[in-house]
């Protein structure tokens, strides 16, 4: 199963090439995991209010292929990739909804962070049993 | 009337006093313009390709009474305020979506930019003509 | 008195219309407070650790000139406008450093808050004194 | 050799974690880049006016090891990985400036793209040969 999001290119994200700027497709990929935790009913919030526990990027990777532009609406799709007891793996499609031209994919990783100890630690059990139930 | 649009916070948008960073208002707002344009069937990137014309700011003012934080839907409001024959002015309001409370309200004028010229120059006849059909 | 610093114009601050987006001048009257406490000694992380106070902006405008593109460097100019004891406004203007050119100018009011109370309050007595003998 | 930059991490480029968004760690690895060019003659702008050439990522990727906060001064290194006709790898590392602590290590990999033909292109030869005279 995979988990799929539509965003519009916002005007601000381009640059005087035109295009979107690379980094901001990793911020698209966070609208969209953020819709997916939303669409299981939790938030980056409530993760750190209820069980002290964030979870940080440890490592984000993307090979870009077509440039997305203003007036694009992108779908970006999230699969599910490796898991450990402390981290997961989110890989990523950016795809140009009017004809699904893959313009970008990659990856990001995540893990458990203690916010008060700041320390590594496991993910949060049922944001692990949400999105695999969803995911896998 | 009014045009309304509903954006959800993004994490990327708050800073370090987890509250959004003000300068990220006048992009929920561009985003409610974008949307605004896009009902109405055109967008900046038509107006730059078919008439040479862009829609730059010349002013943009905002007073902010309380904060938007990530887990917040926000409902970005948008009146249209004085016209001129190069310049349209639109109020906003940015509101809390779930108590409706009233977060910062400001106005943007905008201006016709002949990007051949680079000078001022009187607004695209149909997007003042669609704009104020819908919100007068 | 006035400070002064220069920023060159990024590429990710830039748009489609090969300018520097409005929103990021903002951006830029900011990174030039920031720089003028880090010349008093001080930073905003120090206000809330120290005296759990932040300062927030409650007023922000800016008038637009002239667009700023990418290869310019900027001269941001700060001056001290009113006071009270809650309130202090900042006036800014952004030149082009090349030419001295004015691109916009503005400003922006900043307000003490509580961040145990989330209430307004009086700003930081050493942030006004600082300020002040530097600026006025 | 290497070359490095240093920048001051600005408030707009936290998050509600009080920590720098991960994706703002591209945005340095740009900005260094572009105080690189800048040190060696030339930028971005130049080399599309005069070559019609523009050199966009096909890659990236950064693994994170510790959290940059506001008050931090961050070093940022370049190193020439490996390069093609067409490509070009720079290896980066980003540090804490006042204490030398590694806080995320990656790389970007340009690739000359002819902005008429928008088809990918050999790199700028005076690119190439000013970088490596410098880099290698």
């Amino acid at each position: 199963m995979v988990f799929r999001v539509d965003l519009p290119v916002r005007w601000v994200d381009t640059d005087a090439l035109k295009v979107v700027h690379y980094s901001n497709y990793f911020r698209y990929v966070e609208a969209a995991e953020e819709e997916l935790y939303r669409s299981l009913g939790f938030n980056f919030k409530e993760l750190s209010e209820k069980y002290n526990i964030q979870i940080p990027r440890v490592e984000a990777f993307c090979s870009y292929k077509l440039a997305a532009r203003f007036g694009d609406v992108l779908t970006v799709v999230l699969r599910l990739g490796e898991k450990t007891e402390k981290t997961m793996k989110y890989d990523f499609e950016i795809r140009r909804k009017a004809d699904d031209e893959l313009l970008c994919e990659g990856y990001i990783k995540i893990i458990g962070l203690d916010i008060v100890s700041w320390r590594a630690t496991a993910l949060p059990p049922h944001l692990v049993e949400k999105v695999s139930g969803l995911l896998e």
